[in-house]
């Protein structure tokens, strides 16, 4: 049997290979994929396309990052035959040797989120799966014991991107902490038993790139935490608000980037060099983030 | 082009109409399948028995039940084979004019949302679909929009019924109000516009059967929210615990249960007759409801 590799201790060692921590946003809108990759308008061609796509922006971007992050409702769109894509992309990915994180934003309880992390860490055998937490603890321990018995990791939503993630995440609590700082510190013991070598848990947390003073804030909360950062570039993040999520060991955080990179090609170039743009787009990223 | 009707008008005509408001959870855990259907060991065998499985159990209780709930985790184990099964289900349930729920429990942002939205009420058109609210309201508006456009609905989760789900959902805010009261007060507002000829919303909520005390609080908090209520027999939640749940027009709640009604025959029956235990389940739980 294949000797299982602890999730963080693998993603930091193609972190440190790569020189970038990067993470590719696989976010297939057909709209925005180069007419001439398009086949047709069922399903099937659909999700045909969609695959072409994302093998050009992976054979493009492999070389430069250590990850890639498929997400799911954008394939699940196009039914079974989306779906289908999407494993194929994950193996495709694999297969350049990259971590693939499925952003499925899964949850359930007992039983039936155990069905969800079969699903992705299992049977579809991604690296890792973001999970939202709404559930409390029964609802994501099932995903920790497939991350223990298969090398994978799960990031958990703590503090999300987008305009409204206030609404619940940012309530005070009589205890004088806010929602997202007691998710905080509840992922940080959660995740606890599951720290590599490396010092991170297989355990990791999805903190937005828009919400700075928070992310510093929750840098400290969760030291042993790796952080999937969404929100930089095409929701409004900036290098200096990612700054705040990596630790004084320069490690820390995984920088996702989806539009900005694989639709690079609407910007300035011709839809041939869909990924030579993205390409560009990536290594523009890597110096800005240094 | 067909008419639209509103969801909760369609959900409640269908209640009166069969005299029950129970869900049947279709949630196939293959190992509890009666192994005459089963065909092999591949996805694609898995994906047929669950098929055929679901139509048994479909054709046995159709007539007695408003409506089924397929939990999509149970399906996507399989891979795309369980998702062309998850779709063929949901097809073969409207066929027999169940209004068919897809237990997904989704979320996400902005237009990330909105795909997973297309995907269950519109590509698959699934007639409702479950959602997690933990990244606030831009996190549901997208799904919202696609109800009103084709007369589909939600169900939010807001107290959910595992034993773990007060470790976010019960934390008191400095307002004195709990998260979930909170989440509640909030979903009632975000449905206010989307109340239908029977005064209800076509936003629906999540209330587990096995916290009556929190239910009942509930239903003063959302008077024009219907619930769905998870928990009712094999999770331990009682006839008198999901009493709490309707208003006094005896509407505002459909009851689900899954493994006790589609494993009956596991209790005292053969295993060819999983149908008619089933039906005998339904029937029980029918009186018992009374």
């Amino acid at each position: 049997m294949q000797i299982k590799i602890h999730f963080a201790d693998r993603l930091i060692a193609a972190i440190k290979q790569k020189g970038a921590p990067i993470c590719v946003g696989l976010d297939p809108r057909l709209e925005q994929i180069p007419s001439f990759i398009k086949k047709g308008k069922t399903f099937e061609a659909a999700a045909e396309a969609i695959l072409d796509f994302n093998k050009g922006i992976i054979d493009a971007v492999h070389d430069l990052v250590p990850a890639v992050k498929p997400q799911f409702a954008f394939y699940l769109q196009y039914g079974f035959s989306g779906v289908r894509a999407f494993e194929e992309t994950c193996k495709y990915a694999q297969g350049k040797e990259l971590i693939v994180i499925a952003d499925a934003k899964c949850n359930d309880i007992g039983s039936t989120a155990e069905a969800y992390a079969n699903a992705f860490l299992g049977e579809m055998d991604c690296d890792a799966v973001t999970v939202n937490p709404y559930l409390g603890y029964d609802g994501v321990k099932p995903f920790i014991e497939v991350c223990k018995k298969r090398g994978k990791g799960i990031f958990v939503l703590v503090k999300t991107s987008n305009p409204s993630s206030g609404d619940l995440q940012d309530l005070m609590t009589e205890e004088k902490f806010r929602n997202y700082e007691i998710m905080a510190q509840l992922l940080e013991s959660w995740g606890a038993d599951e720290v590599g070598k490396s010092g991170y848990s297989a355990v990791g947390a999805v903190v937005g790139a828009t919400y700075s003073d928070q992310a510093a804030r929750l840098r400290k909360l969760m030291p042993h935490t790796y952080f999937l950062v969404p929100g930089y570039g095409a929701q409004g993040g900036k290098a200096a608000d990612v700054k705040v999520c990596f630790n004084k060991d320069g490690l820390g955080a995984l920088i996702n980037s989806s539009r900005d990179i694989i639709f690079a090609w609407q910007r300035e170039h011709s839809e041939r060099l869909f990924g030579e743009a993205a390409r560009e787009a990536v290594l523009k990223m890597k110096k800005d983030l240094k």
